[in-house]
């Protein structure tokens, strides 16, 4: 059957509803924190049913995460590294802006109920690793080597290992509430990946 | 009023109820998954009424965070690192076991269903590090200092950036699946941390 002219575009009502449960999911965690946040209150407020939202995410986790996501995607455009040429500088740089992010209170709450509930669901682990951490990790291993061709990191330097060194440390010191997460701690990880890897 | 000599004795009752609650929860998490465990569950297999648990802990994940504390301390009675003089194989045999450990299937689960309990209850996470996870970390930092005294690190190695170092990186690999958690991995991050700080 021909679609008729006037009548409203199917695709186009979806990604109204789309943004405005994205939004609501986005606010009420801002506003009541994660562990409060319903799919029932997140239909109630983007004003459609709760199939709705299930017809696309399968968790309220899910929901959430892809929130996040829509917000970094406005604000950024894209994944990259600087390349100043100078790997310890790019590196300090990427470092202070991650243990910056952890510190921030705001981001802490919602980042431990998201990460506990990314450990406990494989689905939602698989979901943030392709969005998410597998982008990061890459565009992070394309800067090292990038620099180990250029004779800067061993030739036989690690770049899976090398980029769990980076961010293996913060991650456990912010989960574990294990010290401060600032600029000072952000060189002190980046000097000894470079010592360890070091050309 | 004075007790009287043939009545039950309240403190060894106690701790038999303990004992009794501490052993259900570990045998209900390995049954059925931490999960599905509940106290009503707990409760139930004990011979205890919930207010009894209730009265000692304050949530299911305390409970079953001190019945693996409780199983640990019967296998190894205390905790120490190996010093045979040779840091990094001394090192290699912490890491390995670690590996080997959050590597395990049976680990896996429960393992990551309690770290998303401590990461989001601040009451949990101050247990777990009081209990276990400070402990670890400080006689992995004298094993360090006693190297470092022997001239084996370098007399400036920040120690708590050293244990971050080691143990993060296998945390960081296992919590999100990036790859293997075996010996060959674990000997890589030691010799990392070694390049790094290595006097």
């Amino acid at each position: 059957m021909a679609r008729q002219q006037n009548a409203p575009d199917p695709s186009r009502r979806s990604e109204q509803s789309r943004t405005a449960i994205l939004t609501a999911a986005a606010g009420l965690v801002a506003e009541i924190g994660f562990g409060k946040v319903t799919i029932e209150k997140i239909a109630a407020r983007a004003g459609v049913g709760k199939q709705t939202i299930y017809r696309w995410w399968p968790s309220k986790g899910a929901v959430v995460f892809d929130a996040f996501l829509a917000a970094n995607e406005n604000a950024s455009g894209g994944l990259a590294l600087p390349d100043t040429g100078d790997l310890g500088a790019d590196l300090r740089t990427v470092l202070r802006l991650t243990a910056l992010e952890l510190d921030d209170p705001a981001f802490d709450r919602t980042g431990r109920a998201l990460t506990a509930e990314v450990l406990t669901d494989p689905d939602l682990l698989r979901e943030y690793r392709q969005r998410l951490l597998d982008p990061l990790l890459e565009v992070t291993r394309d800067r090292l080597r990038a620099a180990r061709d250029a004779g800067q990191l061993r030739a036989d330097a690690d770049l899976d290992l090398a980029v769990e060194l980076l961010y293996g440390p913060l991650y456990y010191r912010w989960l574990h509430g294990l010290g401060p997460l600032d600029a000072g701690y952000a060189d002190q990880v980046v000097a000894a990946v470079l010592g360890a890897l070091g050309g």
